[in-house]
């Protein structure tokens, strides 16, 4: 089969990849749409050491492995837990300490034909929701783990900083807690994006220092980084959504003395994702910039790495 | 009077030093105890760009400003806040935008024969704490400031990180709630102290990685960041309660991809602290290192400077 391949930090196309075996409990799935995420590009840079099929955001077609769910479209979240260990006993199976995870940690994932993963991780799309938007449910989940991780409150000053892919899910989301929400980035069409949602926006020069009760830092960049961080009052908390592939450095004595918070977020949970898409809640049509055919892969990579693109799909024609 | 002076980095015995005026709703006190803190040794190092009398761990006995304290034993909570910005007026005078801080910011401290705080500031002691002790209320508030921004569970597997003045402090406070507790740091002795109490202790050598649920940070130096970073299991805290002259660099990605979230913690409220010391739940006597009167105050200075001393005092003969 089809499927892009990463080794070394390089990629390449290949046509002779072999079609996946699911283990027990595992479905194959046929992959028909996934976009390209910023980690993608990260692991590309080298952030991870990955060798592998990349991917991870995706809609398919289940082929095999589940009388119910073959012939139907499903999502599927991407850590493939061990159901054993001190995390998967306490409700945690993105943090399990045995995982694969689809595209990212010895998984191939989902810029190929099909894909293996557990049938546990697989929910059915809603007829509601096309196929292209269903493939943000992975990355919606992300900017909704935050509010898992922090109550926010109607009356809360609420900084994003980033007009990117994960900045405009992030937006999305926490603009319909009713929080008062301010989002910087440097891109003037992007930010558009979000004032047409009646969302505040501006250009990251903009922002009050020590005025926010909590920001979210979505750039992936140590400037993203010191932003989040000054626009916070005392007491308030930074997220940081984002992966880095290099070392953050900060002034450790102003977060003791302002008692700041930090926290990482990463993966969440689908279902409520896939609340969201279905009412429409959140439009992540906006948000699709390019789409390629899966044979043309490398130069959706090239279109992605591009400053100031959104999301670049990749599609499987059946 | 006598007083410790700091300028420039450089420190001085002063003996003409103005007894300080108080202001309208201040007391002014005679200060009997005072003892040195890892904060008056980095203010030294420039941490923070201060002039003035140094010192803020006291117990003195109140000449002026209140009818009702005259002639009593009094410690004093650091911040003097304005009580009407934001954070007064929401109950966190230790952020108050406009403070001075007792021998940190704008404010004389207690390192002389007299000081003044607002009278608001002051709590009297009970007669069971003897002066010394006392002396130690400041920093025990701030260890337990720790539990009133991150709840220790008695199932937690926590880990303090540092044997000095301040970890013991922690280790102690954090002894109390039942957790499992490990204490680490470089000396025998001091480690001891805590031993002598039933708390477990170590070298920092035998930390297990990616084990503990809390790590309080109280080294002060970014090997100890490191330690206190590298034990914690995912989605676990790690509490900085140390300032740090520099800065501080880390992996940001595996903050992220680990879901830390990491908390500065500085100042605490007095009562819990000295009703654990009435109580006698807290020990602080094998802290005591030295003792020297507030005319030798640059000896005792240079006494406190030196690798793994525990508590320097400065005593008033009355």
């Amino acid at each position: 089969m089809k499927a892009i391949w990463l080794e070394n930090q390089q990629l390449q196309l290949r046509t002779d990849a072999p079609i996946p075996e699911p283990q027990p409990g595992e479905a194959l799935v046929r992959v028909v749409c996934a976009g390209i995420c910023n980690t993608d590009l990260e692991l590309l840079k080298g952030y991870y050491p990955y060798t592998g099929i990349l991917g991870h955001e995706f809609v398919g077609i289940v082929e095999q492995g589940s009388e119910e769910l073959i012939g139907q479209r499903v999502v599927g979240e991407i850590n493939a837990a061990c159901g054993e260990c001190r995390f998967c006993v306490t409700g945690q199976p993105t943090h399990c300490e045995n995982r694969s995870v689809l595209g990212i940690v010895n998984r191939n994932g989902a810029f190929a034909e099909y894909l293996t993963l557990p049938i546990k991780n697989l929910h059915l799309v809603p007829e509601s929701i096309t196929t292209e938007k269903a493939t943000f449910t992975e990355p919606l989940a992300a900017a909704l783990e935050i509010q898992q991780q922090v109550q926010v409150r109607p009356d809360d000053r609420v900084l994003v900083v980033g007009d990117g892919k994960l900045g405009q899910l992030v937006a999305q989301t926490l603009a319909l807690t009713g929080c008062d929400l301010l989002v910087v980035g440097r891109h003037q069409e992007k930010l558009a994006n979000l004032a047409k949602r009646g969302i505040k926006t501006n250009f990251v020069e903009a922002v009050t220092e020590r005025a926010y009760d909590l920001s979210v830092e979505c750039t992936g960049n140590p400037e993203g980084f010191a932003i989040a961080l000054r626009a916070l009052r005392p007491r308030g908390t930074l997220v940081l959504k984002s992966t880095y592939s290099g070392q953050l450095t900060f002034d450790a004595s102003s977060l003791v003395v302002d008692e700041i918070t930090l926290i990482g977020s990463r993966c969440g949970s689908f279902p409520p994702a896939l609340n969201l898409l279905a009412t429409g809640q959140v439009d992540v049509e906006p948000l699709i910039q390019a789409r390629y055919p899966l044979g043309e892969g490398l130069a959706a990579f090239d279109h992605a790495q591009k400053r100031g693109v959104l999301k670049v799909l990749l599609e499987m024609p059946t």
